[in-house]
């Protein structure tokens, strides 16, 4: 409905400022609530290119005249304001609140704002309507204001509107004219209408200050990821072979783990052994050797131009490259000796390692964001981000945000997308909730989450309805990642290929981002002891040989596809569980449009389970509707009701079924 | 818990600016969602002399370090704020809401603000403490960068504090002192409480501006009111006899309709009567005549200085006066020719009296606040109210403040407010939710409600549920009037005595301000047509004789007297509704301290009703326990579960039992 009115009908203008209590009494309209606001308009609600931004406020005043409100709206880095009417919603709620909106085509940051005034002919044409209606019949005083309010009107409006509104006067200022014919013209639609288009808004309220937007690619919300250690694919080269077949199996994002140089002192060794090996090539995260820091690339991975080369042919296969971003440094990095004073030192002067006690990084030293040449820090790491980006990255996963100042992400980031608004950062936190919210408030476009251990139906129920409806839905977008270097979680240990593949099912079909860390698709899942969540021989200090030849990368291809060409499966805010009679099936629909899938999923990898579906008359899909499991092409026939399901880890763990004419 | 903590342990001190950033890299803490706060800091939630203010925000920052907060606050008028230590409380929210508190003994505007830093020393000592505990026992690196946060302690401590930490600082130093010794001092909780007490908050974060409460006198919360026409009393002489009744009947504020002379042109004669009778005079609200306007009083009912004398009497008795404030003027009020510019005139020269169609008030005139004269109008009023506050009045009753400015309303209130404290403004808005809402948000002290509609259990519920535990809880002090000269309800009109009976308890036993209008004790209930909510021959419009011999004024004087005896009748968000297995019975609990009511009302005037109010373990009630019927002094067994309970309208239409022992 409210799209009907994105076409603005009065030249755009800048709004107004609010009213100072100058010469003219205060406005009599309050405007309250507006939203999308997150925490009182500290941080900006994210929105993707072509996304409508629906807007609303509470717009009332005292008495009972005719309020009417706008929305005003204008992109990153334009002059000119846009508007459009909103329109009073929701009775429930007294009639007080009032939407509109506008459709964001840029990223980069927006700004809106609302302004609202009474109508004073529109208050004038109502009470003389209910006189009429009423039985009063002659209202000479009344029709006397009616040309006071149809004069100020004609001064102000143009064309054909000033044709309609002297018509008008002419006829009411008409001594000889009867007074139904009067009644008649002030209550027409035509005349209502004509003033409406030239309000009169110098007693107008305005919000105190506009309120902002970020908006983001559509990157940022939807695409499939899969993370590799270069090393393992050969570098550069290697990559740059497989990107025809990556771009095949529907991933988008290839993110790369650290591609820098690694420190050879205390480098470790294999499964973290404090001691390397003559051969161990360390951890792509101890980055800084001889050959650089954060801004040089391991020569055995390539060149400089040779990374910039796979940035481009990525891009021409539509897959996009993602780069790690860790701060913090070995001990062989460049940074050590240029600037020991952005490191921590002990009064001894001994540097102070990574550690979380018991937990200790001997292999890397954090930097220290307070020391006295913080600025000069800053400034480093932001002309790092910066470089990356010249040389064609638009994507980082940055590695543990949350042990870094929340202030200092928040000028980053910022400062980089007023510079470069299609970059996209990945929170990488796995930490308190509110440090995780904080992060994703203050500008991450996406965020890592807590899927990895949300296992049992109940779990990821109320989970991913938080993220879908909780205050997070204005500002963090997740990125299912079933897996990662650090996290193989006991499911997956312990379910082989049916977990996996019920776990692939799951994130894919969910969150409208998902990634899997490689050697998810060999069903990968021996931890070195019980308890852990590390993988034995993990890649993090060994050089592997990777292949795309896992066992579950056709699941994976034929998920990609199904997300590409559903649209339902490119929002998170659309779905609804469904009750499946049986805690093992998780079950949930999703509606965009005209596109809606169902997804029922066995999440346990023992047995085989049975159960119903039950699809709720509220869902409004008809009684009876056929469904056919993209998975395998197979039809079934459902109806509103129960429907019943069976699904065997040894065959089939999920349905992936898309609605025919929902 | 958090009371043990107002008393401030450092002395009392501004609280710094929140840091610019400047020299010094921006503080790593946050501080979100301080609470109380009402539309972003917007408008000040209220409280009561002697309240307890409880204030909780999230405070949070990057990475493990040890976060201390502190609440700082300061009366009106003060210039040094006070502080109090913050405490750290649900753990379900990962941790990061923390929780503080003070009281606010003084009338006024108070204003309070929230400071958190990271405290290093107990940072260091959870990390050597984990150290320790893993099994790490050579830490003279650790020790030393203790020894660099004791001697930066010592230079802020004073004291025995010094001698502790200087203490601690020499063994540490002591290069012949066993390690172990060392570690044991620096864990221990001795030096720890020295060091909190003098902490770094030089890199601190401090909300962006103080937050601010209104605190009004109990009685703006709390207080029995009785509406009365002085003129049916005998004019002031006459109600100055009634006092020592009234205050024994236990009614703590007197509300007179208006006071001054009543015009004479367009007066309105009985039952709304377009033409006046010779004797008839008039609606008090018709304000203005030849004695004067809003400023004189109408000589039938005494001078000023009977008033003053009446306001004096009052007080002596522990009974306050209410006067009307109802900004318009009637036809013969001096204003309209000393400031026919105030009003709105019609483009004919005619002046445009009330209306609202089909409805017309032909006796008055309303003003125009948006005038050219507008600062001229507002001051004169303010004027007014400050001129009857010289008289000695402290709380008023605003008719109908919904039809004029809510700018207006939040410059005459916080202006009168800051000059009297002690002042109460009464709003008596019938209108849509929002604007009544925004009344109380701007500053009135207390608001008449939807009560008297509401008659069902489940209406009251619901309705009393908002405003108990709704936003509106924060600002919104209901005063549940069971009738007003404009209010019959269709419910008294039909349900004789019984009625009257269930509405009284109601009234007096939810909400901690309750009134009733004159008549309402003799069950006046005769409206003038079915549909109607006037009174046939109503007391606007005629001279009435009143005594104060009403039959239910016994059940009014003894809930007068249970509600002064019971704490727990003196607050709303105390409230629990219990199920009673009918729909006709209608039973709650509060509970405030050691001191607990459970109230019990047949609503349905018609017949008997029986049913079983459950007390569910949750409300912490023993087993078994006592209650007794505070109305009648009989005595009950009562236990946690089912308790059979049957209200007869001939006989008992409700119970209001102490539970003893709670």
């Amino acid at each position: 409905m409210v799209k009907d009115y994105i076409v603005p009908r009065t030249p755009p203008r800048t709004p107004p400022r609010a009213l100072a209590a100058g010469e003219r009494p205060p406005s009599r309209i309050r405007i309250e609530q507006p939203l999308p606001r997150i925490d009182c308009g500290r941080y900006p609600p994210k929105r993707c290119e072509g996304d409508f931004v629906e807007v609303s406020a509470d717009v009332f005043r005292d008495g009972h005249d005719v309020v009417r409100a706008v929305v005003y709206w204008r992109g990153p880095g334009k002059r000119r304001w846009q508007e459009a009417p909103m329109q009073p919603i929701d009775a429930h709620l007294d009639g007080v609140r009032w939407a509109g909106g506008f459709a964001v085509e840029h990223v980069g940051r927006w700004e809106w704002t609302i302004e609202a005034w009474s109508d004073a002919f529109a208050t004038w044409r109502e009470e003389l309507g209910r006189k009429l209606a009423f039985g009063q019949h002659s209202l000479p005083s009344e029709l006397a204001e009616g040309v006071v309010l149809l004069r100020d009107a004609a001064g102000r409006a143009r064309g054909e509107d000033r044709r309609v509104i002297g018509q008008a006067l002419a006829l009411l200022e008409d001594p000889h004219a009867p007074e139904a014919a009067k009644h008649d013209t002030a209550l027409g639609q035509e005349l209502l209408g004509a003033l409406e288009r030239h309000p009169d808004r110098s007693r107008s309220t305005v919000l105190e200050r506009p309120l902002v937007l970020d908006v983001d690619r559509v990157r940022a919300r939807f695409g499939a990821w899969y993370e590799l250690f270069p090393r393992s694919w050969g570098g550069f080269d290697g990559i740059r072979e497989q990107l025809p077949r990556f771009a095949e199996l529907g991933f988008d994002v290839l993110y790369l783990t650290p591609i820098h140089p690694i420190g050879e002192t205390a480098r470790k060794g294999r499964d973290g052994a404090l001691v390397a090996g003559a051969g161990d090539p360390g951890s792509p995260w101890a980055i800084g050797g001889k050959g650089g820091g954060h801004d040089a690339i391991d020569p055995q991975l390539g060149t400089v131009e040779e990374f910039e080369g796979l940035v481009a042919t990525a891009q021409e296969h539509g897959v996009e490259i993602a780069l790690d971003l860790a701060i913090h440094c070995s001990a062989d990095h460049p940074w050590l000796r240029a600037h020991p004073e952005w490191f921590m030192q002990r009064p001894d002067g001994t540097l102070k390692y990574a550690e979380n006690p018991p937990k200790k990084y001997q292999d890397i030293y954090n930097l220290d964001f307070d020391c006295a040449d913080w600025r000069g820090l800053w400034e480093a790491l932001r002309k790092l981000v910066l470089l990356w980006v010249a040389r064609g990255v638009r994507i980082f996963r940055v590695d543990n945000p949350h042990t870094k100042p929340l202030a200092f992400w928040e000028w980053l980031i910022v400062d980089v997308r007023r510079r470069h608004p299609d970059v996209i950062f990945l929170s990488e936190a796995f930490t308190r909730r509110a440090v995780m919210r904080e992060l994703a408030k203050l500008g991450f476009d996406q965020s890592y989450t807590y899927f990895t251990w949300k296992n049992s139906g109940a779990e990821l129920t109320e989970y991913v309805s938080e993220l879908a409806f909780g205050e997070e839905r204005e500002y963090l977008r997740p990125n299912f990642f079933v897996n990662t270097p650090d996290i193989l979680t006991a499911y997956l240990q312990h379910g082989g290929r049916p977990a996996f593949e019920a776990r692939l099912v799951l994130a894919a079909t969910i969150s409208p981002a998902y990634g899997i860390y490689s050697g998810f698709e060999h069903c990968e899942n021996v931890a070195p002891h019980e308890g852990s969540e590390e993988y034995l021989h993990s890649e993090k200090y060994e050089l592997k040989q990777r292949r795309l030849d896992g066992p579950l990368l056709p699941l994976a291809e034929r998920l990609n596809s199904i997300r590409r060409d559903n649209r339902a499966l490119h929002e998170l805010a659309n779905i609804t569980f469904l009750d499946t009679a049986n805690d093992a099936l998780i079950a949930y629909f999703k509606r965009t449009g005209d596109n809606a899938i169902i997804t029922v999923v066995n999440i346990d990898f023992r047995s085989d389970q049975e159960g119903l579906v039950i699809i709720s008359p509220g869902l409004g899909l008809p009684p009876g509707f056929d469904v056919v499991d993209l998975l395998d092409a197979t039809g079934y026939a459902w109806r509103t009701g129960e429907n019943y399901v069976r699904l065997e880890p040894g065959t089939r763990v999920a349905h992936v079924m898309h609605v025919q004419q929902p």
